[in-house]
């Protein structure tokens, strides 16, 4: 059991974005700090987009930042968007299993019940608390100091 | 995020032993009752015989039933046994990313959180839960009536 490489990524582009205080961060830097093509960033980007979690901003000094501030979004609302299922199991998927147990199957609902859990705990922790210690998460990921960076756009 | 398909049918082997009440199932009768094959289920139980969850009796009375009784043995007790790995993203393996927030990642240790309150509820799930109603899960999987069964064995 895993999350997809495109969840992870996801979580991490945003993380840069917050860490990048709402300022516009670019593609190719973004793709050379997580070592990770720019076309893979772009395809988790778009449903990213679709979902306002990110905006972009075109043209020789665009980028990308948060759709609305980094408190305001959840490990969850990632990975719902990310996730292509939650179907634990065949038999949670509509006709999709020959199990004969599955009108009456008290293992679909502890599984599903198990999966709430793990929803739950994503629910509490937002962008934020992912990057406090933003001055850091500057370094560690290479982002320019501030004045180095053109002014905000938008 | 899903479990592995052998997650799945290893929790529906021990219901069907547990259905059968410290009766040997047959693999063909656990085939036929699942619609898959007797080779796929004969790959499940090899982990399953090795972690003491299930026993089998060789012979021409011979099959399979559990190890110890079904109120011991736990949801969590199956997929650490059944599931290849629980690392959520690839920054949970050693050495197997490039991410620079390796080491100060409190994305890691969120996603963790989040695994450990979906095996507590795992953990809170017992075999015996799952089979509570033995008598029409019997007659859902097809499992012959006591009077019909070889007696006891072992």
């Amino acid at each position: 059991m895993r999350l997809t490489r495109q969840s992870n990524y996801a979580m991490r582009i945003l993380m840069y974005c917050a860490a990048n205080d709402g300022r516009l961060s670019r593609i190719p830097e973004i793709a050379s700090a997580y070592t990770v093509s720019e076309l893979f960033l772009f395809k988790i980007l778009q449903p990213l987009v679709e979902a306002g979690l990110v905006e972009t901003v075109r043209g020789r000094n665009g980028g990308v930042r948060l759709g609305r501030p980094a408190e305001q979004i959840n490990l969850f609302d990632v990975v719902r968007v990310t996730e292509e299922s939650f179907a634990m199991a065949e038999c949670f998927e509509n006709d999709a299993t020959e199990c004969p147990l599955v009108d009456s199957c008290a293992l679909n609902s502890a599984l599903r019940e198990a999966l709430n859990a793990f929803f739950a705990v994503l629910m509490r922790h937002s962008i934020a608390d992912l990057v406090q210690q933003k001055s850091s998460m500057r370094g560690l990921l290479g982002i320019p100091p501030v004045s180095e960076q053109p002014a905000l756009a938008g």
